[in-house]
């Protein structure tokens, strides 16, 4: 077993079904050092976790808990592509596109469920730079949806 | 003439004139094997062919449509920078803003628009990752707006 | 001084304090010859310049000017990474998240504020392929958001 996968088992965590693509589209695409990770939301297999706006439907904690549960959406997707999360040596771009309400303004708190996942796993490898804009109407009216580039060994 | 370029003749399709770009910023952008593709919308030259707001004022299906003249100015532009479109060795990550109304949801449908034409010309090399978050207003009220980046030889 | 820095004064511009950021994240991470730049808005420190949409609680000239501060906060941001901003090569792909009211519209001349700042400054190494999609409610409700991929020596 890789690192990674202890250290998630090791948080009671476990990868869902990698996400079917809703689309013509692919979960990660590798070129050199790098892999550009698709969109993706808080979905196990093609069933969307949680939906719903932010700040009118969901709390902003429940914003946290599915920008997390989008983090191990992308696992499930980079363990398939790569086989071993392992051979991710460092986040370097993630864009949390946020689904909320008029006013909300607490992205930043929001995608904190991602990046202190990916933080806390990877160290300060994980370290990334982000982005937290507010999207207008999500796909499948999920509360996020993520993406991000990252090097690869 | 391109193999590419022959693959949009068979089938009945032909480069708009290349977007003007309506603020200070370039079409593409070439560093070492990547290409940064701008955001382009369905445009010929500098005129909008769809506006409007996909679940509102056009349907999905017209969204889709939209974001095949989308990918038609992107190709018109990427000729322009590279010289030939065979140049494009892979397509890897691609956002599609989809300026939709409330509830929507049925985003990944419309970016197939540019995502099916661009893996029936390009095949596997033509399979990318992608986000297709909702947007809020979007410039010159043009229905979505695609950007990509793409590898190069 | 740098030739950069040297410019700025000449414009008579000032760097702000470095943006202190709101999460979990990095304001820049550098992968080999690329620097990825954090979203970023109107910071001087964790202190918003300016908040609102544009085209409702600001005029598009605020929203330029928005854009402009923008621009001043990312140059903080990577001086304090890189040391000198002399070190930018190019300037290579850039999203502004434009946070404006529905029917806006004109999210182009709102990012000229930042592209026309770098143009100014940097010559063809900074003209750069760009998105301006309309975002939905942004963190802290400030105007815009930018982003960005730039090429380091």
């Amino acid at each position: 077993m890789g690192r990674i996968e202890e250290a998630l088992r090791e948080r009671g965590l476990s990868l869902p079904e990698p996400l079917v693509p809703p689309g013509n589209f692919r979960l990660v695409r590798v070129h050199n050092d790098l892999a550009f990770v698709a969109g993706h939301g808080p979905f196990a297999g093609g069933t969307p976790l949680m939906q719903g706006v932010i700040g009118e439907d969901l709390s902003r904690e429940q914003g946290y808990e599915a920008a997390k549960l989008t983090a191990l959406s992308i696992f499930a997707s980079l363990t398939l592509e790569l086989g071993d999360l392992d051979r991710i040596t460092g986040w370097l771009r993630v864009v949390g596109y946020v689904h909320c309400s008029p006013g909300f303004g607490d992205n930043a708190f929001v995608v904190n469920g991602f990046s202190d996942l990916v933080v806390d796993l990877w160290g300060d490898a994980g370290r990334h730079a982000r982005s937290a804009p507010g999207q207008g109407p999500s796909p499948l009216n999920v509360p996020i949806i993520i993406d991000a580039i990252v090097a690869i060994a």
